[in-house]
């Protein structure tokens, strides 16, 4: 049977890494097979492509960034999900496509022909089963992201957006949901850690029934 | 006045780099101001995604291969070969967009509009004014970069290709030659570099000369 293929997107400060990880504990002790990967960087390839992007002296062109993007996709797609999904794995991605359409397309305005475009070429057209959007007030999330600089993480040019950057990738992933709601669950990522994951399971639980 | 554009073509083994490097000397002695590249490769980032994909430890997917390039492409245009036209050089480049119509398309088998597509997105349209296309029959370009391999150089993935590839790699140079005359001068690369260069050489004066 094949597998299903579940991703998980939110503006960065969201949670939703966290909430993949203690997900993916949950359905391992049930005796789910369960592959977790994250894009970009999911694959060896996507890894050293990652390092290339933000070690560079260069500023990166808006579309090399959405090719190279693109590129560790096409890589993750055929290599890790399809073959995963065939074995009838649960695959849960931290960012998919819609991150895409949010960040590169509303985030760096880019028309919505080229992504889809692009997502179709980096995808084949696999699209996710199910997608857990881990929602949050842009004020919040920038909160969050900040004291996670003071802590010394995770400091790179992806951090280096301002509010309105992310405002304009909130609104483009909620024009996603409007237009796929069967495909979206949203759940408030204001609440706390235990609550987030309380309710992010309840959905999966039931979503795994049918 | 904006510059010219003017790509180096032809299957592995053509001698197109050398002939390269001889008139760009020509040329910048004339007092022209000329900028050489290459591709993949020809920027920071370029040479960095280029490592990350002749190094990495895994397979690389056909379509991540494609997207690769053609992210290093659009580094390229906007980075280099833009701002170098609009400074009125003359931009020799060491392969363009038809090395993807002839490799990646035609090599690998993808479908036209699939790679016409990456082009489009990956050059914004911009085409080169002139091309040279050094040509060779197969068996002689494979001869070629057998001796180079037992010299120890330039020994990678791209060289691990064979002659049925070499063969529809250079029928589709052909054919892109059929569709655009005007763009391009075929040069006969089986002669000694001396000749070919006095040929390019040749060439490259008429055109200036317009």
């Amino acid at each position: 049977m094949r597998g299903k293929f579940i991703t998980f997107e939110g503006i960065d400060g969201s949670g939703k890494s966290t909430q993949l990880r203690l997900l993916a504990d949950d359905l391992r002790f049930r005796g789910f097979n369960v592959l977790t990967t994250h894009q970009p960087g999911g694959t060896p390839l996507g890894r050293r492509l990652r390092e290339a992007f933000l070690e560079t002296e260069e500023n990166v062109a808006p579309m090399a960034e959405l090719l190279l993007f693109a590129a560790d996709r096409a890589q993750h797609v055929e290599f890790l999900i399809k073959p995963a999904l065939a074995e009838g794995k649960i695959v849960l991605s931290d960012r998919y496509a819609d991150a895409t359409t949010a960040y590169q397309g509303a985030g760096r305005g880019f028309d919505a022909k080229t992504i889809k475009q692009v997502i179709q070429l980096a995808t084949g057209g696999l699209k996710p089963d199910l997608t857990l959007f881990f929602d949050l007030p842009v004020s919040i999330g920038l909160q969050r992201t900040n004291k996670r600089d003071a802590m010394g993480e995770l400091k790179n040019r992806m951090d280096k957006e301002n509010s309105e950057f992310y405002d304009r990738v909130r609104q483009a992933y909620l024009e996603i949901i409007d237009k796929e709601p069967r495909r979206f669950r949203v759940i408030d990522a204001m609440l706390s850690v235990e609550e987030v994951h309380a309710k992010a399971l309840e959905i999966l639980t039931e979503y795994l029934k049918k």
